[in-house]
């Protein structure tokens, strides 16, 4: 299986090919150092035996922003390497951590944007990332990743909406290009070549007068002339199209481009492989082979290794999949997949984190801060009360309504749909038991059934199946026609 | 060549798999009667051999709404039967309106939504379409489309932010494909079976809440079974991220949703036959071999033909490259590619209707209200002057600049580049002799030529070519590296 190979990336081994992207937590302390909650989060994801942990971003600079990690004084270093080493101490998991700058942004609306900063301002972001870097090495990361997406400093100068108009300004590629080719050099000058630097940049800026993956070729390209060790990908999450709330500050991901970044339930598996795949590509035909790691509603293990397999990327990026179950790739290696906490992209995370509150995952125990401990194989699962899950279906108003009775010992309910006789879908995760389906069209037959699952996502016996076609129009009642012609 | 072969749609019979899908071109009158101007612009499509020409959406109901075509009352029908009349004069093109409902928007910013609408103004819309198809069929036109895309009435019931609750509402797929149930029945008591009815849906809507291709799969077996006879996809085009420009009325196109809809110069090509795929693939899982059309950056004969050949759809759907040179299917049949007059998506032509100004293209002389005829392959094309082009190339802050000697003859320069030693690809046509590039990356073999161009797309012998490799970064030069480990 191409998911649990090996990668070594500049001299680290990592152990498999599946990454957990930096994710925010909002679990550091306003003072920005390493609490307890942010080391246990990121150690479980060791225990989960993750091939590359990326922490989420840690600030360069001293700025205000709320509960954040940060890395832009020596102070924080302890708290970091003692983070690191619990991590390692674990298991083979590789950790790296994300250092970003970012602009000021006020809750009038108002945002400081690249075309305001002075040169020696510049100058200092580019000495900060340096230092940084350095901060990370002594702390005993086993490499680091730069924050060039989204709505922050470095994805601002390489956006084509870069409004500046000197020589880090929007007007040429080459201009966009260049700050991060002096953080690049003020980097290496502060960690030496043998330490891995991976970046984060986007395939696709998704907002309107953005670059597509024709410039992120490109701009591939010129990260590994650079010497970056990975290309890891995403998209859009910008705040050229976020929705100001009237006295909060701006969420990047609150517009379309946002929406893009975090693909909720509507978005078709996989989506943007295709773009990471062409930058590979791109990247080869110029004689590089940096790995290259998508994104993006990649958490169905045989998608993700398909993907993989294909050749398209050298490692598959897996967020909400493994904040929902850290264990994703444990669980792959024991052959366990029918155990996996399924994401089901409902994205309540997205909406904690949009909130400024703790992130978690909407399919763990109420009130959990942390995934809950793997109970093993070897408990029994939930199971249906005597006589079934009495699944019933109605339908009303083309909606699909679902009922059932409850299992003993079940935290939550995988609800699975197969079309016309197809391969059954995951529709829903839900604690309740009942679900609203009113995305059914009729003329398609439906089946329905319901695994009950406990808090580790061992899941009991498939439910009896419901089957349902709704109605479907009839062309050929429209005969009586009366045409004119 | 597949491009060329024919295809019969509900006993329409199309010479080939060209469509230019409906324009606008603000060449009517306020009053909605086909004018010389309007009726001369589809004829001259029907010169170039285009098989299925789509007249600009007319509406079925009196709204306001500046220059439009209208068939929403009899008066209407003979202007529009002369024009049929003479595009069947003309060639084997067939040819159908789109026929719309549109809301009222205001200079305000305000607009109309769906929620707004009573039942019985629903029942009105119903009526009018029905109406508008029999006055379409007794015109002549070999057929209809209804417009079910961007930001008008029929695709804002579809759409997923549909905000009314009721049996039309956005809660279900259901609920959002009522009402063009509805109107399809309406239309065929009205056209009778025998008469081609197609249907142009959106395959993403490209908007924060909006659906996506899975959503678009469902709304294809619903067009299927409604017995539509052809399914042409667009993308995106909303009001909901329209950008609001204080006095005017809102331009669906002001978007991001709206540059994906008319993707512009930094789009990959062909970038939405994807989803177009995806579609046809699903409809004939369910057993329905409707014809699928795909439009965006299609007008490459190359691309285009890939496509096709490929089976990923039926027809190809070309506006800009049409509107840039309406015989371009006579040229490719003439083999005859050099010949074209090749769009460079420069979106001269959106920018002119999003000022409400009659749409042209930037290549043709100035001033034309229409392409100009065909001088024929045998009139002599531009020549350089003697001495040759005296193409020269300048580089300075990571832009390229060429200049050249005008050519006897030329109307426009068309710019070539190959990336190293690949294809030479059209970078821009351009009618002063300068042209520059500001999207070169260092360490890249660059080659430029020029062409010099008549009015009818006659291209003279390339220029020499100039090369250049702009100064890449080195990062070996970083070695002297301080590491801190």
């Amino acid at each position: 299986m191409k998911l649990l190979e090996p990668i070594t990336i500049n001299g680290m081994k990592v152990p498999n090919r599946v990454m957990v992207p930096a994710m925010v937590t909002r679990l550091s302390g306003e003072d920005g150092f390493v609490s307890p909650a942010i080391s246990n989060r990121y150690v479980r994801y060791a225990q989960g035996e993750v091939g590359l942990i990326v922490v989420e971003a840690m600030a360069i600079h001293g700025s205000n922003a709320g509960p954040l990690l940060r890395i832009s004084d020596d102070k924080f270093v302890p708290g970091l390497r003692d983070m690191v080493r619990r991590i390692h101490d674990t298991s083979d998991s590789k950790v790296v951590p994300q250092i970003i700058h970012f602009l000021k942004i006020a809750r009038s609306g108002w945002r400081q944007t690249v075309d305001m900063l002075t040169i020696e301002e510049i100058d200092r972001i580019i000495q900060q990332f340096g230092e940084a870097a350095a901060r990370a090495r002594e702390a005993g990361f086993d490499g680091i990743e730069l924050h060039n997406a989204h709505a922050y400093t470095l994805a601002s100068f390489v956006s084509r909406v870069n409004a500046r108009t000197d020589e880090y300004g929007g007007s040429t590629l080459e201009s966009r290009l260049r700050l991060i080719g002096k953080v690049m050099d003020s980097v290496r000058r502060h960690v030496g070549r043998d330490f891995p630097v991976g970046i984060r940049y986007l395939s696709d800026e998704f907002v309107r007068g953005g670059y597509t993956v024709e410039d992120a070729k490109l701009i591939g390209l010129r990260m590994s002339q650079l010497g970056f060790d990975y290309l890891s990908l995403s998209v859009g999450g910008k705040f050229e199209d976020a929705v100001h709330t009237p006295g909060h500050v701006l969420h990047g991901y609150s517009g379309y481009s946002g929406e893009r970044c975090m693909p909720g339930a509507t978005y078709p598996d996989a989506l943007h492989v295709p773009y990471a795949a062409e930058i590979k590509a791109f990247i080869a035909s110029k004689g590089f082979d940096v790995p290259v790691i998508a994104a993006g509603k990649l958490s169905d293990p045989a998608t993700a290794e398909a993907q993989l397999a294909a050749g398209k990327v050298d490692m598959v990026a897996i967020a909400r999949g493994l904040l929902a179950d850290p264990d994703w790739v444990k669980k792959v290696r024991q052959g366990q997949l029918d155990r996996i906490v399924k994401c089901d992209y409902c994205n309540v995370c997205k909406q904690l984190d949009g909130a400024h509150m703790p992130v978690t995952c909407f399919l763990w125990p109420k009130g959990a801060m942390q995934a809950p401990t793997d109970a093993g194989p070897d408990v029994k699962p939930p199971a249906w009360p005597e006589g079934g899950a009495g699944l019933t279906l109605r339908f009303e108003k083309g909606s699909v309504s679902l009922k059932w009775k409850k299992a003993l010992g079940a935290a939550y309910y995988d609800v699975y749909r197969a079309d016309d006789g197809g391969a059954a879908r995951l529709v829903d995760g839900v604690k309740l038991p009942v679900l609203s389906d009113a995305a059914v069209l009729g003329g398609v037959h439906y089946r329905y059934f319901v695994r009950a699952c406990d808090t580790s996502g061992n899941a009991g016996a498939a439910s009896e199946p419901v089957q349902f076609i709704p109605p479907a129009p009839d062309p050929g009642q429209q005969t009586d026609a009366v045409s004119t012609a």
